[in-house]
């Protein structure tokens, strides 16, 4: 399933198959660099989700790693002079082009909550600082058995500031926990990924879990995609909001989704003991 | 505890039971229609449960399934003109039509979080699309050993509208696996909803889990209701509001009932080493 | 690390130590009244967490409790006049006296949250009402084996009113649970606090556990105290908003705080291999 | 306009009547007693007005008042019993039946918001007390010359709680002015009323302003009903959210909205140079 | 009305007197400067409002300046160190401690809005930058004829961050009209501010406001305490929440208040056609 | 000041000018179409914020409209095709496409607000439909005496979706007018319009306006552009938020904000009596 000729163009980080045509694999694509994130990958990241949301074809997508482990977090070489050393006449305007950049990195890894398609990202390894904020922001986590984590900011010297903070607490159930891993960096395994809720399921090897992504990938492409992806903005949107507001919300969103005729298909071969696989539904 | 004689009046799908005094016990009751949910179960649960909400006798509430499962959610049939063909003379008012449908239908499960009485709910068998809906309103939730879940909605075409969208990601803890299931709309046995605290307990058949969720009802009517009560209605408003919104509602809730004699009897029966169930506490 | 000659001046029932310069331990300290809150306890954690607040010294917070149990919560006597008898001419103003005082024992908790250093609470024994409400506004929460939990507060006739309705369902990732624990005033043991997400870590004993508690509390003093408040204020803010507001938020804070020199510091000091603990880092 | 004969049935504080097909006149009708909120007028307003939501002939509401003033308010002989003497076996019970029908109470002027058809409302002579919570809840607000609004409740005691202290500020532009006619009660004239933006327009006596208003439903009745409930939902919705909020709901209404036969049809009026008025659009 | 000998202990830059019983005048009190803001003025508004809202014989504030003006605003001269010259090792540092600052100057006049007590603000000649955050703090605004405001800050290089940018769009109802104020540092004159809503009377000259404002706190003073602080709280509240939200904490409000014999006393003298002002209400 | 060569490249619908190096003039630009909306229009308008925002010589935008009227809305003969005949195999598709474009068309106009300069909007003649939708995105807004307002949307069959309903109520302080104006589609003229808040500033006619646009841009590009655009951009975050978020935003961007040089060099003109006009600042 790895694209083993690395990145296709136009990407220099990352690199994109197609294991069925509904499926898009995005691969992060350098592996001699243990997949850091570079300059060039925090842009490409954002020119790609957003093909892919326009991609009438694309139903989900399966996010991974190439070579030893999924990503060694943020490039630090590459984004020194960007973090390090920002521009600006004096205090406020330094901290003016941080923050817009700071943004527009926080937009590497929004595009993927807003891209309406199911993301499921497959980690093996280890999966570091940026790779946590870029996780989070991912639908369905699986891990393989030898697979870690860490929120790593910490120890160089800053609060992560693209997404782990925001959202690990609502991706996990135990409050202490997520204090514990950002205040202190420690490293969570994956039988304690497990526990904690951070992935859905533990895979024994890189093999098999690509294989299982795969599977995951192909239900959710099977069925209807204005159902689909219509259930991941709403979920999305829930966490946002409260309960009523939630509600009220989807009423709105329904009143013209029910009215697509893939209800009627899928009514249709439910009753007559189908499959949703076996039921075609345009594009979306 | 069932009622065997099927619904009293003046409900066709419900049974409505009274195991203690203090303790109302609705029975979803079509055994024969696996307690499918037709157009008649979603005016009945609301006039049900106004009623409930308004009878001071009752403290707590028992939901559970006649049959052999809990529920096999929404009776396509007997509901499809109403989602499949609703009226309008052109998409527009359809949609308006739908919008109005729709709402009325998420109020069938609001009401159970309206009500201030605790719903404990007890699941065997199947639970299946609305059936989600239903016990993510509900307080607590138990099942058997052979119990299993499952949203169902994106098999027919549709994101979930009624409840679970909005409130399964508010009941459990991980993230990837609501995604997963909302996404995917695979089975969840009952080891994974008490792993993932879906259920909070889980027991080997019906019968023990009607004795458990019977005991446990009785803990919170034995309690006194403006304590029990209160801590319902301050639980769901602190879900839907920062820490600092929900602490200040509850000290303007305080203000009034912390007056309440209840607080004194429960004080002089705890120094003198009774238990809360030998003191009576006034109806609310 | 007990502070045998019981409290320190200038508080009679918290005793305050270092057990390092970073390093601020508060211990519950009226053992012979198992750690009752009685109304000095009430004001004298503000002051303790004010101060700690603006020391600038101190990196990271414990919180334990001396004698046999972490705390068995509200001392109902020597609080029974203020909450039992409360002045007023009439109803109302009764009330208006009740919501002050209720507003003035929230703060006393709240004050840990607004506290920007981490604070890791350590509990052994038990940890009854006002116990609970106390831990959940902690950052860490740490226990040993036989350590039980208990919102008692419905055992008293009230709705517990100083954080555990408002915190622990955000602490804690099973929304069923929380309910049996609120409404039942059921006891929680330690493996379940373990499963559910309340406590990070189970400890064999006491002894271990302070030891444990040392230790974390030394990963978190040793890192940049910029890193680590950062970190435990956008937490919090991130706890109350939504991922898009807590986005915003982070990067504005960061606009200034990535300017920290400790960014450099770490950076070099990761490059050189060396641990967050032989760097130095300044005050703040 | 007036309908002589006194409430039609099966209101007895109200009297309905239909100027045109698509316009519903809804006038207090107690002269005798100046239109004072009795007990029926509290449920009667629910009633009417859930009446007129579900009446797709309706497309716009007048309300006015019969005799010569608009309302003197609650009627506190009728309602006496209600709120000055409560029932309940101790002040939190109390307190519990309190809430419950001042929620109850709210709910009379909240029917007017969720009502989508527009409401107009014309005042003439006093408007007092609940008359200003009834007002603040319409979306167009009249008056004639000798007009005068009074926020009365502070003078028996109270809080205005049905509504004025919530939508008053929401409704006109100067903070100093809401508080001082909110904490001293004292009357306000037309003059002011315009001037401050509560009222859009003034008319010389009852009579020319019950043909103004009557003239302004009539431009409303004649447009799309698509547009104009779906218009004046959204305003209320905008209110109480921010703008990106506002916006992202309004464009999941429209998604469906915008396919009404009404814009084609409108359109082309357009086009042709008609006005909407001869246009003819189905009934919502 | 004003207290010639200056300042009365323990404050340095107010001067407190009673002009009833039931009626606290908090005069600006440095004529010589203008009435600037100077460092002590800073923390003694804080405990200056701190005593009103504890002291139960007071039911209305009164705020004006001593002198010739209003205030000038900031006293830049005494303040420049914390403001121009803040300490710390580092930017991030700097930051830490100015925000710190920030904060606590913001809780200057936020103490005015937590207070319950209404203020009552009477402004004449200028009232300049930080005179407009502390304006817009309190609830009622009165001004004489040559009053001017001008929101200061971008002047001298800094966006207002003590409330104006805050409370003033929500004072005041045209948009455009505050941006160009807070934009250009304009003046806006009495007339201006009378039409704008931001003040909601113009006195000729200083003493008839004076006059004006003690008869406006008359009329708050002689009403119940419970209706009017509680009319004040719950407009506060309203401002900052939905209409749904700030109903439902208005009823949980009133449950209690509602009992007030304030209600029965005002109610017996309204029949009997007696002002508010003769009847006496207990202090709050 | 209108370039009249007509639209200068890349944009055939937007005339950029620069009056003075720090003010950017966009000209609406189709004068023989009335500056109707086409679909050009709609992507320009984004390109041109966009680069705009970017821009740090660019510290004011000035907007207006060439020819005879500001604009006559969108152009409907050129956006037919999107929007009445939207492409899609399904109700639901369709539905989705839609919800996409007006997305894309919201994004028009927030660009405006999202841009960090201030911009003054000079109104002249008509502003119609799209147009309200545009000038209450804009920070000022002046118009001349010939100048009229319509909320046209009403008109033709649709709810306005591109901001009017969200931001004209936040706009102007009268909510029965907003309504009024949204529901019937009347003209609203120069009085009214300035009575109302809606523009700040009336003019004789089109020359004098642009004189006082110009001047008025002239005040705000010669102030600290830390200072203006840090206000703009908490005023905007205000509107939507409380006034303790909004307090509590301000002093995060202040912490680095006030460490401009801007300050110290704005502080010490003000005490040599200079301008600010007479102080040069930095880039930002």
């Amino acid at each position: 399933m790895s694209s083993e000729g690395g990145p296709t163009s136009p990407f220099s980080t990352l690199s994109i198959s197609h294991p069925t045509e509904a499926i898009t694999h995005v691969e992060l694509h350098r592996p001699e660099k243990r997949n850091a994130m570079n300059r060039a990958f925090w842009s490409e990241m954002v020119d790609c989700f957003t093909q892919i949301a326009d991609d009438s074809e694309c139903r989900v997508v399966i996010v991974s790693g190439a070579g030893k482990i999924f990503t060694a977090g943020i490039d630090l070489m590459d984004m020194a002079s960007d973090v390090l050393q920002p521009e600006g006449d004096d205090i406020a305007r330094t901290s003016w082009n941080l923050r817009r950049i700071i943004s527009k990195y926080q937009e590497t890894f929004s595009v993927i909550e807003k891209c309406p398609k199911p993301v499921v990202v497959a980690v093996h390894g280890a999966c570091v600082g940026g790779g946590v904020d870029l996780i989070t922001a991912c639908d369905i986590r699986l891990c393989t058995q030898d697979a870690w984590f860490q929120v790593k900011e910490v120890d160089i010297g800053l609060a992560a500031d693209v997404g782990t903070l925001q959202r690990l607490p609502k991706v996990i159930g135990s409050r202490s926990l997520v204090n514990e891993l950002a205040l202190t960096a420690r490293k969570m395994y994956s039988d304690e990924a497990k526990n904690s809720g951070l992935v859905s399921r533990v895979f024994p090897d890189k093999e098999s879990m690509m294989a299982g992504a795969l599977e995951l990938a192909g239900e959710m492409a099977a069925r209807s995609p204005v159902a689909v992806q219509g259930t991941k903005m709403n979920l999305i949107y829930s966490r946002d909001h409260s309960v009523a507001e939630g509600l009220q919300y989807m009423a709105t969103w329904n009143m013209s989704m029910l009215q697509t005729q893939d209800v009627m298909k899928s009514a249709q071969a439910a009753m007559e003991k189908k499959s949703p696989k076996e039921v075609t539904f345009s594009k979306l």
